[in-house]
């Protein structure tokens, strides 16, 4: 497969922000061989039609979204698409990872369906990284395959699933297992949408931002050190700047390694530990951002014990999630023990041949994918954070 | 998207094909960009594991297959490709085109999770055209892709869904609603698996047989004229060259057309006519085959009165068409008005603007897509079937 290509426009708004005196729309162009898609991102972009007529190709579009959305900016969205005679539909889903299934799939395909939509037809997401997942498939399959519209709406799925073409639902054997790549045609991020997302859901998007610095941007991370208190205060300027910087990250990992044989792998920076405790907590009590925020101190930690990072750094990533409301350690309550902590690392789908295989830091903006690692070193870290003996 | 390219191997058989003094196996190699796979057609082909292994990348297979197909080859199937500790296991899926849903497709998803197969699994489509798109589909989305091995078991799959690579599922609202292009890694067809192929079954496969003669290779047509008795005994020597030769013009038509936009439709020829016998006379009741063997007869009168081809070659068609044991004129039961058999026409999805659009024969071996004739002259091709005045 040719590489993912991309390119930035920040620096000259589009004509229409002329309209609105707020924060420059800024675009980014992923590039993956003959299908390239550009990301918007700005405030107030959820009625800027022209962002989405490049998307749209028939005359047809169905909204995609659910019970929590929809009363916030469903009907925003239709009135600004419902225009030069276009038929504008809406399917509101049920809210919650629980839904993600094919049933509900389902309810899109019989939406579709019922109002006539033919092969020309646009699906557009509204929500997030559940309801893009979901719609992205339906596009994938309807008809064998129709044009999409991505419109995340929370800050996890503007810097997580706008790049990589990832969508699919669960089933009851397992997350994502049914699914296809499918690229959108345009993806449009409204910072303005985050301002209703609730803080411990922001900062597990926070933790995600705070993972491309780690893994391959140094200058990042001192950017975000240096606007972290903006951030959380959710200022669009630099909501708009820390989601493209991401984007362009993840662009970047992804077009260097299409089939998740190497770099994509770094992408999982943090996932290891955090999985152990996602799974050990239960699901749903800890959000997968949360878990990832504190897999990524103890990943600090290990790296700092074995050598490979100076404490300073892991200080300052530490300083850095705590300033992000992330938590910096699993739970010291008793919920695990370092061997049960262990075993649940060891069913990682990433292990091969039972070997833990982590992401590792070798200072910050440079990471290291190993399964070479002295296990007491681990076992080290664990009790650090745990209790007990190593 | 680059041409599909074939090449044809037929007269060097492989080596294996020397413990079996039978046909030799004809390979035909259908190939789409950087996804090219072979066609392999011969006699007792179910248990040549050589065939298969080409396609089977990792140790995991899944045999898709239905019940009524089970009985008579899977464990054959199995045997042969359960070796060097490979993990084979099997699916039987419910018979019957009222079974291709997503439900069902659903069951497919939990064998495959409850065996636990990883994305390096190869699914193998073990039936007709049923079980092959919805294996196909299946592999489709399975982990966002898996491969798989068609092996059709009815001449109709034979000849029509080994080349094309479209898979998917019926919704209650619209046949082949949901689905994805997805080609297989190999074909292989056996046809001593057409010794228990019910007559009308049969018949219906010959049909898109003669239609490959009739729209495009009429050299074809006057072997399957010289042959159409050795096929009716169902003799492997000559089902194998009808097989191969309908499978290349297929892959020629797609090859020119990926999109459907232009001679692709040329594959639609009879069908217009024959989608409103199917549904004047409630789906089921005529297979699809046979409806388009009596639309191929009424297109060839259309075609005569339009003056655009000689009264001997209709002649020669429904004379071929009647020893394929296929009818060769609509119902005259009083099913249709010519009204009524005019606006099941109409809602043919070929249309455009609501002009019906046919393909019509200039001579046996040429074909046009057109919807510039005079009306009347259909009209008189469906009193002369249907009585009545035009």
């Amino acid at each position: 497969m040719p590489p993912i290509a991309f390119s930035r426009s920040g620096a000259r708004p589009p004509p229409y922000t002329h309209l609105f005196p707020i924060t420059p729309v800024k675009t980014l162009t992923v590039g993956l061989g003959d299908r390239a898609y550009p990301i918007h991102i700005g405030e107030g972009l959820l009625d800027q039609a022209a962002l989405f007529d490049a998307g749209i190709r028939g005359r047809q579009v169905m909204i995609v979204t659910n019970t929590s959305i929809a009363p916030l900016y469903l009907e925003r969205v239709q009135a600004a698409l419902a225009r030069d005679g276009r038929q504008v539909d809406a399917v509101v889903l049920p809210d919650g990872e629980e839904f993600k299934t094919l049933a509900t799939l389902d309810q899109v395909f019989d939406a579709l369906l019922a109002r006539r939509h033919n092969r020309t037809t646009t699906l557009v997401a509204l929500g997030g990284g559940v309801i893009g997942d979901m719609t992205g498939f339906a596009a994938a399959c309807y008809q064998r395959g129709v044009p999409f519209i991505q419109v995340p709406t929370t800050l996890l799925s503007q810097v997580d699933s706008s790049v990589g073409g990832k969508t699919g639902v669960n089933h009851p054997r397992g997350k994502n297992m049914i699914g296809a790549f499918h690229q959108p045609q345009v993806v449009v991020i409204d910072v303005q949408t985050l301002a209703t997302l609730p803080p411990r859901e922001f900062s597990a998007g926070l933790a995600e931002i705070i993972k491309y610095g780690l893994i391959r941007d140094p200058q990042f991370f001192a950017w975000l050190e240096a606007n972290m208190d903006a951030l959380m205060a959710r200022e669009a300027a630099v909501l708009v700047e820390a989601i493209e910087r991401s984007c362009r990250n993840k662009a970047d990992v992804v077009a260097a390694d299409e089939f998740e044989t190497g770099e994509r792998a770094t992408l999982n920076l943090g996932h290891t530990f955090g999985h152990a405790i996602e799974t050990g907590c239960g699901y749903g009590n800890w959000l997968h951002g949360e878990a990832v925020g504190a897999g990524m101190a103890m990943a600090a930690d290990l790296s700092v014990r074995l050598g490979w990072m100076a404490e300073a750094e892991r200080a300052r990533i530490v300083a850095l999630l705590e300033r992000a409301a992330l938590p910096v350690a699993p739970p010291t309550d008793g919920t695990f023990t370092i061997d049960g902590f262990l075993s649940l690392m060891q069913v990682d789908k990433k292990n091969i041949h039972g070997k833990i295989r982590l992401v590792l830091l070798r200072g910050i903006g440079r990471c290291v994918i190993t399964d070479e690692f002295a296990p007491d070193m681990l076992r080290a870290t664990l009790a650090a954070y745990l209790g007990g003996d190593a």
